[in-house]
């Protein structure tokens, strides 16, 4: 998978409480930077995850998939890269973490996102209007 | 202190992620079991911290002060007791959390706390009709 | 899939503050009961995380897998179920977790898992002698 | 107080999984804040939170005490400020957090620590060196 498809970054630095008995970040704590970076690009798209919930949308993860790969540590900074698809109803965050000292791939992963109205799945087109430039085909 | 002012305790298993790299329970995870000794007790009160909101009463913490004694390990437990005590608007929580295996003390905490409603802070009527017999004088 | 095939259970109370803005329990608690799950299955199983840290073995996750079916709110509690696979080096463990109230499945998860010695992930025969009896074909 | 006594600061951005049910930062997370604030503070005095632990040294928390006053919502960043005065072995932290975007106090703490050498508090000579200049008499 070539880098260029990302369409957007955050840096986070490590912080040593997300960090376990392990010395690690705790692998929990990877899905919370998953998370993080996701509202980022929502708001950097220009609508907020608590703007779409005003408007009574709820994004809603169906799963979440991540490879493990190396493990980050105290100091250190992680860089959480995505790119977004559509696939039917489904909105897929491709979402992989890299050490920024080496740009080491630190996680690989996915999240099924779909939008909800009311607690029932939509078929996507209120999210896509956000979303719609940023979808890689 | 004597013991016998207590009023509820829960115990609570401590969990490895709660652990740090110090391989104890990082102290603000001690602030997490008081939240949910405190909600636990509020549950045992009969009005739960939801149905409090639901009513338009949120419960907001002012202050805390949490004294570290004895660290908490991977495989303990936390045996986290508490009383009440109002003081004008405010209700305390003298909260204290013991090793369960020794009964040794590893905190001892106090959590101020006030009942809003609409944002703003009440005399404390609201909450004194639901805690009323569990208030140590 | 029949839940015969569960080897090991815990019932976790949600803490309120594992829930976010939504009201539910944020996606990544999930991963962290999992991992609690996890832990005290090996306590069961006779030999705790911190042991066999102890003895220069390292349980690595290697991947995660979680399908989001039912969200979890305050005052639910959490079963959570697993059942054990070894699939050459790995020790996979499928790791469901159901809503108390009425038995309804909130999670379906599988985690993948390594021993290390040395940083070197083994060929798994360390953690086979403690998991034997408790592997499912 | 004057805010001239500050000698650190770092601005975190809101994640929304740190909000809770009332859709604010829940109250422990502050203290996540606060920690995260003091280790980066160590590190830009030339001496990290496990390098400190890899001389043997362990800063210990022994008591902490936070007021709060605002609070902070998803998207708001926190300016986490403190300064620095040691009092007989105790090195304690005065660590308030501000709202960016108005600069509004949501916070005061204080957090009391010791360092230990192989488990035993001192009288404070080793953190001493290295926090020598940055010590508000």
């Amino acid at each position: 998978m070539s880098e260029t498809k990302y369409i957007h970054e955050i840096t986070l630095k490590v912080r040593d409480y997300e960090c376990d008995m392990q010395g690690i970040v705790n692998n929990a704590n990877y899905q919370h930077y998953m998370e993080h970076a996701r509202h980022e690009f929502l708001l950097s798209a220009g609508v907020g995850f608590t703007d779409l919930r005003a408007k009574g949308i709820e994004c809603v993860v169906r799963a979440i998939a991540i490879e493990y790969r190396t493990s980050l540590c105290s100091k250190d900074e992680a860089v959480c890269r995505l790119y977004l698809r559509r696939e039917g109803p489904k909105f897929v965050f491709y979402q992989d973490i890299y050490r920024k000292s080496d740009n080491r791939l630190c996680t690989r992963g996915r999240v099924d996102t779909v939008a909800t109205v009311g607690g029932r799945a939509t078929r996507g087109d209120e999210l896509a209007e956000f979303f719609g430039e940023y979808i890689t085909e």
